[in-house]
């Protein structure tokens, strides 16, 4: 189908999910660029392609005006995707649970690391960003589709995990080091916000204590980057 | 002195530095948020303090208005200060050397990541972002005053030190585990651009390939995540 009109319903449709509310709603979200809409195929999740150039695979094809006013990058993108959100999977063995994280940048960093080092979940608190935000999927690099991402009041979960999972708690000085810390076979890994860190009422449900040693010139690391570390000493993959 | 007038030329100028041309042609930038201007007070870098309101201690008082006019942030600042940019040091014994990062957010991750453990210096590209772009200072978390950061020609650099440190070159699968990597005395880690990796003519100059090991699900890591895990496993700090 060929859409020529910016008035058009469905470029109204399409432009609506820019905002969190209609993705909500609608139970759908945007994805931009080639590798991203490669990984969302894999996956399934893809309901319609839009683009620009009749050459290209796709559902829609529209004029480059309608494709600017729906991308939200900067750089001129040739395809887009409507993609449904990802179904929720069971948890299994490797939790990475995110207190409040407001960052898109580093949600997205986090799950991209999440993947790499074998997590297999991520549980997110009702007041971390969205998943679905344009600039959280373009910080996943595509591993979005690889994770299975699911939001949760963390008290409860929390509550619903503690008899079965180890649960780790960082702080910038507290307990054990990352680098000498024992793996458990199943383990929640409890990131707090990045400017207050993890919540008072969570911190009471920590097994384990653990930090990243670091020099004294530093007060902390970047909350990506201090999850990413502790993934990496914490999961399971190759070496 | 107190400035009312968006039209003052005092407020002319600290616009002018939001541009990378005018910080470099007055060898000056802005910071704002009280963190960032009390470490650039204990490096004493600070040329003047432009605020709202007159209980804070600063050079210039200026209205709410110029002040939002000043300012690059969304959430509204009581300080600015204006700032020299920071002399260059000898080099030490742990450089990270950045290739082409475009990414002020990474940049300044990678600078607060290089403080927290124990690198002594870095050394940027002449292509890479500007370190005084407020998102990179923003980033750093005012660890950019403890670190000595210098913009060179990557090959001519690595050409000057290569008889003297071991050079390590990240790649995703090829050399040595960063798990068990043996750790030089001196050490200069280089870090490629987002996209495209190290460029090839500074591919050369590598003494030891190192990477970080991962699952085969994840092509590859953010930069500064990379580049932090690697400063993790081989700077000088307590552990």
């Amino acid at each position: 189908m060929k859409i020529e009109s910016i008035h058009n319903s469905h470029v109204k449709e399409w432009c609506k999910l820019k905002e969190k509310k209609y993705r909500d709603l609608e139970g759908l979200f945007l994805i931009e660029g080639e590798h991203l809409i490669q990984e969302a195929q894999k996956k399934g999740v893809i309901k319609e392609i839009i683009a620009t150039d009749e050459q290209l695979k796709a559902d829609f094809y529209v004029t480059e005006t309608i494709m600017k006013k729906i991308s939200t990058q900067v750089s001129f993108c040739k395809r887009i995707a409507v993609c449904k959100k990802i179904e929720e999977q069971p948890i299994q063995n490797k939790l990475l649970l995110l207190d409040a994280i407001q960052d898109p940048g580093n949600l997205g960093t986090m799950i991209r690391s999440a993947v790499a080092f074998g997590f297999t979940d991520i549980i997110i608190s009702m007041d971390t960003v969205d998943v679905y935000n344009e600039k959280t999927i373009r910080a996943t690099e595509g591993m979005l589709f690889s994770m299975n991402i699911i939001r949760r009041d963390l008290t409860s979960f929390l509550e619903s995990i503690k008899c079965e999972y180890t649960i780790y708690v960082t702080d910038v000085k507290k307990g054990e080091s990352s680098k000498t810390i024992e793996k458990d076979k199943k383990i929640a890994l409890l990131i707090g916000n990045e400017g207050n860190g993890v919540k008072e009422e969570l911190k009471e449900y920590a097994n384990k204590w653990i930090h990243i040693p670091m020099t004294s010139s530093c007060e902390s690391l970047n909350a990506s980057v201090a999850a990413s570390i502790l993934m990496y000493e914490m999961g399971d993959y190759g070496e």
